[in-house]
């Protein structure tokens, strides 16, 4: 009886494992891509840290540059440039969530210039992967224009870069120059059902 | 016309700022949370990850238990082994994917030794942050009891540890008892609609 179970697995899974053989004989191409992590849950700037520690791992240059969070005391901003200034370059443009400074010329302004280190960046040839955190809260706003930035990424970016693109709502521009969208949906969270403050580790 | 733009904006900004004062005025407890990452999309390991980092730099000691990817070669496994050994404790169990291995009964021999290294890891006053990475695939398999997992994690998890878990297909069980759940989506994927092969620093 347990064997029958253990056959039927072992069935199932070579035909698994032959389907996903076929699949991925397909896939040869490699190129870089342009992510866009977007939707109201978690895991949209993390994540992207994430495929930072992986280019760090395979000495892939790498850059950061931070739209929104400019002033915040984050755990990653921390670790990067105290422990990784050479292979991780990172920027900040911005002071904080836009309803920190009501000042919507200066977020204006701020967010430009992140843009044009943006830029700078990913025209760079020795960086292989740039991460533009929270660039959709600049671009809803319209800090930024999303049909020139979704140009630029569509004609400019070198072949081989990857860029992620984070933040919620992302522009409908954004999502049509990306290669691989992900949208991060809330389905349970605890500053809203609960009394659980942003704690460290977790959310910075 | 423009400084009215931009006095609209100031006084929506301020009833914005104001109004998320008075929400994260109620926010004030802080407790160990339970958190699960699953869906068809990107970013649920990924985004463990790169909490992992936050846990680094804020000096949270900190545990992986990789439940799936036993043998491959991620980046995140190369980085933190070789270069976090103190900071953050890695454990592999399980030998690549299912349907590499065809052999149920050692894919639930693996996945037991896993969950008893969690067990400890998570009981563990050391450690204040334990991410399970694929664990949800070996629950998806009945590799290890839902109902059990989810019990301990309710009963027996020391009240400020974060537990996360990973991996598509999460169970009810673990679902319920979470106190945080994020669903990744896949809107577009690379290895779906292109010849896109799996690439370091995004993929692992």
């Amino acid at each position: 009886m347990q064997d029958d179970v253990n056959a039927r697995h072992a069935e199932k899974m070579r035909r698994i494992k032959a389907a996903r053989e076929r699949m991925m004989a397909t896939k040869t191409e490699r190129k870089g891509l342009i992510m866009v992590h977007t939707g109201n849950g978690k895991g949209k700037s993390s994540s992207g840290f994430g495929m930072i520690m992986r280019c760090i791992a395979h000495g892939m240059p790498c850059a950061v540059v931070q739209f929104i969070k400019g002033n915040w005391q984050t755990g990653e901003k921390t670790f990067l440039r105290e422990r990784f200034p050479d292979e991780c370059r990172f920027f900040v443009s911005g002071e904080g969530f836009t309803w920190d400074t009501q000042d919507r010329e200066r977020d204006i302004a701020a967010a430009e210039t992140g843009w044009r280190i943006a830029q700078e960046q990913i025209l760079d040839p020795e960086i292989r992967f740039v991460l533009l955190d929270e660039i959709n809260i600049a671009l809803r706003y319209d800090y930024l224009d999303a049909g020139e930035v979704a140009e630029f990424l569509l004609s400019r970016k070198p072949e081989m870069t990857h860029v992620c693109l984070t933040g919620r709502n992302a522009k409908p521009e954004i999502l049509e120059v990306a290669n691989l969208v992900t949208e991060m949906s809330l389905v349970k969270h605890p500053f809203k059902d609960l009394g659980v403050v942003a704690q460290e580790g977790v959310e910075f």
